[in-house]
Parts: C-alpha cells; structure tokens; sequence
C-alpha cells in the first residue's frame, strides 16, 4: 500500500534525525531555555522579518489552536473561523473546553474573507441584546486552508485591515504553512504573515519535522505569560530542545522551503493527471492536498495499490477523495500513480 | 557544567535513536493506530501482568494528568493529593483549568495514606452541608513521589482499599515510575500496581524516551471514550508512531528496567557519599532524586561545577538541593562528583 | 407604551405576592430544604404524574440550562440542538463556558425532529475519525420553542424513541412550558414529557412568578449529586423557600394552567386581527408569542403605542416582530391594540 | 425551634414587600434597564461616594463571586483568598469550575493581611519556574469575614497599597457588608470601601432584601463587558427589577444601615451574654455572627429549643458553636435566649 492518506505518514527529514543524534548527548536545561531553542527562534525571526516577535515552539496543532485561543481571549468572546475550520470540526471541542464558541462563518472554499468578518462584527454590534450572545475576540484562519486552498496577499491585506479596525486579533493556523508559501500561484510571504497576523504558527509535524508547531507573535498585547498558557494547556514539552533542533535543522538554510516546494509539486503532477484524466477537482488547491472527484469504481480500483481519505459523497456514483503529498512522498511512487491515473 | 539538575537534560536512550532511524521511511496511519503502537501495547500489558488493560499513549506528564482526570471526575469533583503533589503545584492550574479543584492533603514525604483518604472522605461526607464543597472523586499518589519517596506493597494495597471501599478511583502518576520500580527498597512490581491501581501512567520523558508518556486503564468503568479526551486535550499525535516505538523499544526486552536500575544505582552512590561526609537528606529516597541538606558555602562550591536544583531554605546557613540522575547519568561523572563531595 | 415585547414585563401574579407576605416572617432552613419546597415538590410530581421524579427549584434559565447540560455531559460531549434554541444563540456562551459544544441542527421553525436527531448520531459514529469530533451527549428542545412553536406527542414520542435507542438523555427547556401545554392545539400533557423526557423544567419566571424554574429530573441515571452542580452553578438560592412558595401557589389548585390559558387567549386574538387584517404569520405559533410580517410603516405605526421586539428583517420593506403575551396581560390592552390593528 | 442558624431564614423587610406590591403592576423592560435599577445605582454610587463606578445587580453570593472573578482573571491566574474564604471551601469548586485555582493563604481569624500578600506574590514571581505554577491574579477578602471579624481602615489601607503596587485587582465579597460597616468597633465606610477595592460587592440576601447583591466596579479597567459576564453566568435575571426595587428600598433613606445595626446589636448582646456566663469567644467578632464555645452538654441543652450552627470540635468536651442575628431577629427571641443563657 502506497500511502497518500495524509501528510504525516513518515518520521522525519533525514537532516532532523541525524542532528538529534549528533546532540543527543549534550546535557540542555528543559522547557525551552537551551540554545538550540535560542537559535531557533532566530532563525524564524529573520524567516519573517520580525526581530521582536516572541517565538514558543509546541508540540502539535489542536494545543497549539487551543493555547493561542485560550491566551487571546476573555471569557465571554468567541473565535471566528470558517465552517470548515479545523476549530470548528476535528479539535473534539478543544476550543470550547477551554470555555469559548466558535462563531462560524460559511465557507465553500475553507476561506472566509474580510467582508463576513465585518458582518458577522457589526451585527453583533448592532444587536441590541448583544450581551446575551458571544461576542467575538479573535478571528482564526488557515493558510492553506483545509481544503488546500490559499489566501492571496490582498485578502489577507483586506482581512487584516477589518480585524484591526475590529480590534480583533488575527490568527492564521500555518499547519501546513510551508505548503502554502511553495504554492506556485501564491504571492505572500513569511514576512508579509508576520506583518499582517497577529500570531501565527509554523507546522512542522505535516512538513519535515517529527513533530512541533513554532508559534510566532508579532502584536505586542498578546506576548505577555505565553509560557504559562504553554505550561497549563500541557504544551510545554520537557525537552524543549528537541523542538528547537528540528526548527532549527528546517530554518538554517532553507530546508523548509525546500521541501515545501516538492510537496506541492509533486502534488500538482497528481492534479494534472486527474485533470487530463478528465476528472474535476472538489476545490482549486495548489498546494500539497488534492481534491479530485472519483467514480466510486475509479476509487475502488486506486483503492488497491493506494491509500487516500475519502472527503465526502459527491453524488450517488462520485465522490471526492483527498490525496496529500508531503516533504517524504517519493517521486516514483507519484510517477507510479499518475501512470495508474492514466490508465484508468 | 556538568548538570544534575534533572532528569530530561539529554536527548533518548541511542537504541531509541537507532530504531526511529530503522523506521523512519515506513509509512504508518495516524494518531497511535499504527502496528508500533500495537506492539508496544502488548509488550506493556504483559509486563502489567493485564491483558484487558487500555494502553494509551500521550507526550508529557502535564498532559497525562489533565487527560485522565478530566476524562474521570464529574464537574463538581475535586482530585485529593498530596500538597506536595505535581498537579497541586507544578503544572500551572492544568487540573482547574479543566473545573476541577485539587482537594490537598498534608504530607512530609511526598506519600499519603490510605487513613488520610479515609478521613477526609468521611469528613465530606458527614458534613451536612457537603453540597457546599467538592466531592473527592479520585485520588492521585506519584510513584515515586516529587520527593523521590516510594510506596511499600502495604502501602499501596491499603489505599487501594480504601479508595475501592469508597468508589473513588486511585490513579497513579508514573513519571518516572520506572526509577520506582528499580528502588532497592521497593516490593511493588508493575503488576501490582496495575492490580492495586485503576490508572496509572508509566513514564518514559524521564526514563530513555525523547518523549511519552504510556497510560494503563485497568478499571473498566475509566476505559470509555478516552480517545476523545486524548484529542481534546491535545495529546493525540498525529505521528502517534513515534511513541509506539519509543516504548517498544523500552519494553521488549527489558530497556525500561536496566536503565532505571542504572540511574537509581548512580543515585545511591551520590546518596552515600553526602551521608558519608556527613550532611542529612532531606527525603529518605531511594530513587534517582537525592535531597541533601548542604551548607551554603558547600552549595557555592559544588555549584561551580555541577547543575543542580534548590530545592527550599532549610535554614539561615543551609539550604536542601536536588541531585537528579537518569538514565543517562555517566558513572564517570558521578564518581567526579563524589571524589569532589569527599575532597569538601 | 404598552408593553408585549416580551413575557417579564410585570412583576409577578398577585396570589404570589400574598403568599410571600403571608409566610414572611416564618423561620425556615435554607437552600431548599424547607417545607414549602416540599410541598411544592409534591404538587409537581402529582402533575407530572411521576412520583419518583427529582425535583429542584433555580432562579432563571440560562442558569437552569447550564446547570443540567454540564451535570449529564462528559468534557467531549455537546448538546444537540435547533441552531435556533436558546443555549445555541442567546446565552452568551454558557454551555461552553462550561466545556461543551452545541451541535446545531437547522431548524426553519424552532424545532427538531426525530430524524434529524437520528442522522447526526448516525453520522458521527459513522466517521471512522470521530474521536475528532464533539460527540452527540444529549438532545435539547424547547416546548414551546423560541419561535412559539410546539411538539406534538407523536414528533415527541419518535424523539424520545430515537434518544433512548441512542443512549441520548432528552432534554425539554420549558421556560415557556404553560404556554405550550395550554396551547388550543397542543395534545401533550405534562404527564406525557415526564415519560418522554428524561429531564425537563417548568418556566416560572415567564408565567406567573417572580422568578424560578422547576427541574423535574426523571430518568434515575442523572438524579446524582444534582444539587452540587446546582450549588456550584450559582442556582441554589439562599432564601429557596421563595421559590417553594412561589411553585406551591402556581401548583396547588391549578393556577399555572389558568393563567397559561389566559396568555394564549389573548395571543390567539393578536393573531387573528393580523391574519384578518391581511398580514401573513413567520411562525404558525398557537402560544403567547406571535410572528407577524409587518410592513416597516405599521411597524413605525404601532410602535408610538406598544413596543414588541424587532424579530428579523424579512425583505427590503417588511419586518417580523414579535408580540409577547403572558399571564399579566390586561384584556382591555390587547382589545385595544385589536382596534388598533384593525384601523390600520 | 428559635432559629439563630443562619441570616437567611426570613422572607424580606416589610417595606420591600411592600414596594414589591406597589410596583407589580408596573410595566418595565427586562435584565436591568429599568428605572428602578437606574435609581437604585445612583442611591449606590451616592453612598459610596464613587460617582463613576459601575454598579450591577446579581442574585446570589455564588454566582456573584464567580462572575466576578471569571471576568478579571486570564487563564493562568488564581485568586489569593485566606483559606478560610468562602471561594475556598464552600462554594462547591465554583471557581475552579470557571477554570482558576484558589491560591489559599493561612488564617486563623478570616482575614488576610497586606504582607502575606506581598510574600506569596515575591515567592511567586521570585520562583525561576513560576510558569509552572498559578500566578496570583487578584485578592479576595470578604468584610466581614466568614468569622465575623472585619478590617480595620488601616488593614484595608495596606492590603490595597500591596494589591496596587503588584498589579492586583482588591475583591471585596460583602455578602453581609452592612454588619461589617454597622461594628462598632470598625472605622470602614462603604466610601472607604470603594476608594480602596477595585471591585466589591453590597449583600442584600442576609441584609433585609429577599435576594440580591450589588456589584460596585470602580475600577475602571474591569467595567468592560461585564454584563456579557452576567449573562454568561447565570445571573442576569429577567425581571431585573426586582433588584433595583429592593436596592432602592435599601438605600433611599437609610434603611440598610438601621437594620444592619438592630443585628450587631441583637449578636453583641449574644455575645455578652455568653462571656459573662464565663464561656470564651472562638473568634472576636462584633458583628451579626457570634462563635462561642461550648461544653457539649450546653450545646444540647440549647438545642432543644434554639437552632444554631455547628461551626466545628474543639475539645473532646466543647464545640464551636455559632448564632446568627439579622435584621429579622426578634429582640424578644433574643431576651429569651439571654435569660436561657444565663440560667445555664
């Protein structure tokens, strides 16, 4: 079975285990005060043009969400995020265990753009009994989304601008950060994320590392006991170090990016041999998760030699499929793929 | 610096290194559902000596707890502990954060004892007004406790009944349960412990792993739905494999027991060479943590070379410290430090 | 302005006032132990025609919903409801205040049925990654609900059948329970949400009292420790024998029926003059709350004289507003607003 | 039974009744916006000398205390309480439920003093791993205290110079202020009160009112969306005026101050009583709670025809005892006491 399930089906870069074993030895104190930790951080400042930024690095994304969200907001506020947000379905009320809705906005794409957001603002506003409902504190994006699809630089620009004029912080979910920035058709950058987020984290679990998302926070108000809300949410890891050698074996030189781009590669071949293939796509994603719509007869077949999720029912005989590429996914088995894909 | 501060300050056990260097390229499914995390499942409930047990794995100890308490008190029920327990002081509020008060009982040791539960279950319940005031609803005991103390058979057996007698289950936090078991003095194996307890976690952060923490449910009535609290929490890995071949390799052949012998071994050297100069321990352990109660001119001293904790004024000219080995304690730097302890 | 914009403009019926002042000076114990609430506790579970039921007394409803939710939920359950029940939109986030996700159900008027309630189960447990998801803890109705609607025993016979097979407590927020069960065309009866219910309340404070919602608790498996949750909750009243005496007069002879009947009396005829009068009904409510479709010029018109609340915009020229009655409602007010209509 | 168990055992004052009665009628928008409310906030903030505190109406302790505390608290925060505080011990976890430890300081008389606060505040910042623990977030007091003891102008001075110089809100719980304000001994005016606290609150359930409480927010960095908190919590009661109704009785002409007198001066006849028949005070208390301490055999005696609490054992041969007096208690009641007293 060859695995495009999802984009964690393999350990690590090879770069990252054999640098945790060069240091294994080394004696560091814990939670995040050693040095490769320090020069972690560095690194991802410089990435994102961001010298004052704090950078906390934790282990996986749902305590990652749950952290920023729990930190950012009082009691009575709520998160705004897309109906398909990775908050709003696949967290089993992690958001809400910490006490707080999730205001969910419609999305046909796993966007929501800053024209919802103002809505969804002045009509709480607006509602003169808005103390009976939640009112909203912070608004969570994805970037790419879980449909695979990006925000350009002039939506963010757009959703960054009514969220500052709301006075609510922006968060953007980069668990798949990297894929999104090696997207071919996408025009924004680490720095311009920086600039236009107010936090926002940098996957490394779905991108070379074994695990470790790297939280960086660029608005001032929301730096204050970070640690705390690390601590308390269970995300400080005791050998913080092993998280700051991974980020820093991805940022030194480029690593991240690299790989990045041969995920989203590899998965655009994927999308062009379903297109030619005669197949339509569920969502318009250029990054390393494709959506094609299958006869359910064209699935079984691939079903054989393949693994990949199945998304939704599409009609009585279709239905859309998810394949994810990621930094391990081989070339020949991409090639095997497509050939199959042909075939059909 | 030669660091005896504790018991995380270096990367894994190199047969760990090894193994996820063996299976880095093999693509497993998510979230611990891999044949890794089968196996190590096994071997753990064998060596529980509990064939219907729920192994389950989880990063860290702060998460651990949460986990399991949250997933086992109603909202109006408090977990009864040591005052000196991890979850009454160290974890930032994790335990309330999830509603739940930390209902503390007095102990010099670290230890509580089953007429302490005894009493304080009684007193609850005798008041009339006990609607005013959290029930107890589990107790929570380490092994060893934060003061490197260990629990006799009888001790054990004896909480565990009246814990049992009472309806409150008694779960056990094992974070380094590995170097309790390996205690010259102890008489409770793991299967004990799996009879005497209803949950209980086996450590692994502090014991050769990079990271884990493996829990065993043995009460039936504990086991339902914890998978949903693991995710809640944001425990669930997403490369849950990486924690199955850290324990497989901990347990197959008896990793886990040997190195912990080692460490306790190594703490008992340092032990005997405080005592032998002369100065008192604080905690009468027999594991890898050692209090010694040291002059503070002494503590300078030895602070020029050697990391460790302070652990809390004794009185105005001394001050009790914590030497932690581990796993990975070379023998030569302990033989370093008691030629340094002897030369005082 | 003569009020009908909501049910709590008054303050409470009379033969409460007299009651209170009656049995003012008596010495009582508190929280609801005293013999008022005894009695009164009495006089629900004849009606109810449950003698074992649990009955408790709390102050308002988002306090009573609250309380029930988080007494029967464990952390990864939420609540299913209409995406137009009040714990889902008008209570500032209560329900997850305390942990818990509302899993919404459309809903054009305010009620869910038995299939709907059967599919979202089904799907949940369906999804082979639904340890990610908030699972389905319970079912929330309201009856009558927020847009005056009401079940029939069949639509409540087929739900309770669905939650039972499911294993889903179900639960009635009665806030409004008299207006539902004196409903021209209601064929339930308090005896029948009792059996079909496993927990529901009767509303006070909107028909009648000064304040306080009775819970009749009547599936065995959630009676436990209530009364904890209700002191932690913020709901055990010092003074409850003010809540005893209060349901002890609306229960002892029948008062709570009599003046329910009256409020539906009266906004059945504000129906009738608006249907007469051309205009159309959002919601086929046969209760004390009515949904007319107005033009914003009528709307302009009446409102020099009354006030009712502003519901929703219906198109660029019409609003649905909403006109309250309740057991305080004059007859020479509503006849006057009848005339009022009809000069339109 | 003469019951002297509690300060809650009667209805109301007459003259709220009566101005309940008088007002029934009156048609009013709900949730405290109406002008009884407004007039009973202006007669508050007069008497307080705070011409720009907020002032909110909730109905009971409890909740108050927990609203309160949710909203100024950020996730890892605890409340500095002494451990004999009401949020300690007998208000079933509701704090922790909101998510936040109760950081308990020793006491053996109910109050806390300005340098303990001080010393748990440097220990914890003090600490180089107080990110591991719950950091102080505010302090509460009550006044009186559970004991019946109150501050001194000079202790209040300290505690909130301590509490300003660190950054700590100054919670003042007054669930019974008025007998602490009416002590002959205590120098404290409701305007020193609300110079020196941030936030603090006027109880009415004990005090002559059926129920309700007083929030006074004078800090302005706590105002914000406090009714949002209201809500969220339980206590925004719908017919809101009868909180205002009852405020404004209380404070319109002084009537909270008379009664409050007529309590101390029934308790400290009480207490008299007792001294001079030779037995010791447990705590000293000049205001409506008396804590004397009794041979068990006197305590029978007693019992048979006065109800009191049982406060807690002292000897093998006396308890604790404690009587209640409030602005019900019947000065004939009292001189039957006495003379039972003295015959004893």
């Amino acid at each position: 079975m060859i695995r495009f399930e999802n984009d964690y089906t393999e350990g690590c870069h090879r770069r990252i285990l054999q640098r945790l074993s060069e240091t294994n030895d080394e004696q560091t104190p814990g939670y995040g005060t050693d040095e490769h930790c320090e020069k972690a951080r560095d690194y991802i400042r410089k990435a994102c043009d961001a010298a004052n930024a704090d950078v906390h690095f934790l282990v996986g994304g749902t305590q990652t969400n749950t952290t920023i969200i729990a930190s950012i907001l009082r009691p009575h506020q709520g998160a705004v995020s897309a109906i398909t947000g990775h908050i709003a379905g696949h967290e089993t009320g992690a958001i809400e265990a910490t006490g707080h809705k999730v205001l969910t906005l419609p999305s046909d794409d796993g966007k929501i753009q800053a024209e919802q957001v103002k809505e969804l603002y002045d009509a709480h506003w607006d509602d003169v009994t808005h103390e009976h409902m939640v009112q909203p504190g912070l608004v969570y994006i994805s970037h790419p989304t879980e449909n695979g699809t990006t925000y350009s630089k002039a939506e963010l620009e757009a959703l960054s601008k009514v969220c500052r004029e709301a006075g609510l912080p922006l968060m953007m979910d980069g668990a798949r950060l990297g894929y999104g920035l090696a997207a071919k058709d996408s025009d924004l950058s680490l720095a311009d994320i920086a600039r236009l987020c107010d936090v926002f984290y940098i996957g490394g679990t779905k991108i070379g590392a074994m695990f470790g998302e790297a939280v960086v926070i660029t608005n001032d108000s929301l730096k204050k006991d970070f640690r705390y809300m690390i601590k308390q949410k269970g995300g400080l890891l005791a050998k913080g170090r092993l998280l700051g050698i991974q980020f820093e074996t991805l940022f030194e030189d480029g690593l991240y990016y690299e790989i990045s781009n041969h995920a989203d590669e590899m998965a655009m071949m994927i999308r062009e041999a379903f297109v030619e293939r005669g197949f339509s796509l569920r969502y318009d994603s250029t990054t390393n998760q494709q959506f094609p719509i299958l006869p359910n007869d064209v699935l079984l077949e691939l079903g054989k030699k393949y693994s990949f999720s199945l998304w939704e029912k599409f009609d009585s005989t279709h239905s859309v499929v998810r394949f994810c590429t990621s930094w391990a996914t081989k070339k020949e088995n991409v090639e095997m793929l497509l050939e199959d894909i042909r075939a059909l």
